[in-house]
């Protein structure tokens, strides 16, 4: 297929205003793109331009600001804001026949060489792509959020996706200063939500048959794991482990000892017990404070954080 | 059991003198503690001594300096070391055997309520202590490695275990700036590694199945995962997702798809394909370059970041 570029200052169309959309559109509008963002809800304008408050000067520290900038705009009707886009970014609620559905009406209004990336956590591009008129544009770029201080971003296709269009997308999120992540073939929840859905698996079964309390767990990645990853990931940790010999000493010194673990790693289910120990163990390592204020912790910290480490000498 | 003080300046013997009980010795001397480390090893002094020159420093920005601080001395003699000691913290290798013949040795110089604690970073407190004369004394404390620089340490004990030998580790280690993770209940791996095992798992399934680059999966730790999980744990993440409903709307909304992704995530083995697989696939992510200067650049950004965190406004 035949790609649509999309030039400086072009217009981009973020489908769906919620949180991921509303983040994704700073994103762009920071980076000097014309941005509208399609939703039937009339209150997304007012969401949008706090969004915009709050993440350009995050995008500031963390990202790419071109020198002319417009807010991203909100608007109801798809017309106007999809015949002249020249990329989308749909941003729809994780439901695969809304955005079916979604898709169908968006592909109406779009000129077919226009690339649709779809910011789906984890549903399949192939399941996505199943019923469109030209299914060959449509491309997994799912953010982690907030979009607007994240660098990374998956970037994969379906069975029907065209190469061309998964370069393109590619190449716009690295103008934005983002880190694409490649999915060379499909799985539930790409690569981030299956690495997390994985540690958080253990980390449910250690609460749950009562091995350690949630906090202290929680602690064993904030104060243990999570300093560390920040700097080198799994495999490179254990790439230094083995020392001068790297990765084969290590796995021939503690290959069989992680296996021995790995066998003994919990498979719990989320039922009302363990329900009720998460929910009461969170509550009592968060302090009982309200989530909005642990949130509001959180997005100063982690901002700040990245913040530094873009500075760091690599 | 009666537990033996540990007193301001008093004698701490470490018993084994790799890296682990380097570091940790750096950690007792720093703080004030008459610090011996017994090993049959001459060459150990220098090691000690070029671990105290790198540690040291480090101690300073994120950990407990005494007043007045002498440097941790080698010994290969172990009757002065310990007949004297109010504390021992063993770190010899991870061979159950081996920490067994050597415990038999220790008690035979130790006074019999003075409290010893493992290093180890996944036996079973049960299985150590089997054979001992006192086996109430015997705890775990392991520490997450450098000693001198991770605030974590894991606390527990085994079926014969003391609560009070348990107490006075923690509250040792309290003193020294730690942050104590308690074992409720023994488990392989304890609670980091076993967190960690499971994340590695399915980072190792991903790139054996050739879902993604082993480079592309590290990104995904090093600037996603990670830098969330520096600032909040697994649970409090999804409690934070769960908005101002929290843990409960979040089991509620999204405990289903995480259960899809559960049963979906891989059981690899650490066969010579996935050997072969991960060995060049780090290589390749690390640049080719020597571990020596990947571990130096790590080493230099972990420190760098805790000491920055210590003094973040929680």
């Amino acid at each position: 297929m035949s790609v649509c570029d999309v030039p400086a200052g072009g217009r981009i169309a973020v489908v769906g205003g919620g949180t991921i959309g509303a983040g994704w559109a700073v994103v762009f509008a920071a980076a000097g793109y014309d941005t509208v963002v399609l939703d039937p809800d009339p209150a997304v304008a007012g969401r949008l331009a706090a969004m915009w408050e709050t993440g350009l000067p995050v995008v500031h520290r963390v990202g790419i600001v071109a020198d002319a900038v417009r807010p991203p705009v909100a608007t109801t009707d798809p017309g106007p804001a999809l015949s002249s886009a020249a990329f989308v970014q749909e941003a729809a609620p994780e439901r695969l026949a809304l955005k079916r559905d979604l898709l169908r009406t968006v592909e109406t209004h779009l000129p077919p060489d226009v690339v649709i990336a779809s910011s789906t956590s984890g549903l399949s591009a192939s399941d996505i792509q199943a019923e469109m008129a030209h299914p060959g544009r449509l491309v997994v770029g799912h953010p982690f959020n907030p979009p607007y201080l994240m660098p990374v971003v998956e970037v994969g296709g379906g069975r029907l996706t065209d190469r061309a269009a998964i370069e393109a997308a590619a190449a716009l999120y690295v103008s934005l200063g983002k880190t694409v992540l490649r999915l060379h073939k499909e799985a539930p929840g790409h690569i981030i939500n299956r690495l997390q859905a994985a540690l958080w698996r253990e980390a449910v079964h250690l609460a749950v048959e009562g091995y350690a309390s949630v906090g202290d767990i929680e602690k064993a990645v904030t104060e243990g794991l999570g300093p560390r990853w920040s700097v080198c990931g799994p495999t490179t940790i254990f790439h230094l482990a083995g020392g001068e010999g790297g990765m084969a000493k290590f796995l021939k010194d503690l290959g069989p000892e992680f296996e021995r673990w790995w066998d003994d790693l919990g498979n719990p289910r989320l039922d009302e017990r363990a329900a009720a120990i998460l929910t009461e163990g969170i509550a009592e390592a968060t302090g009982h404070r309200p989530v909005a204020e642990v949130a509001a912790r959180r997005d100063r910290l982690v901002a700040e954080r990245i913040a530094a480490w873009r500075t760091d000498d690599d």
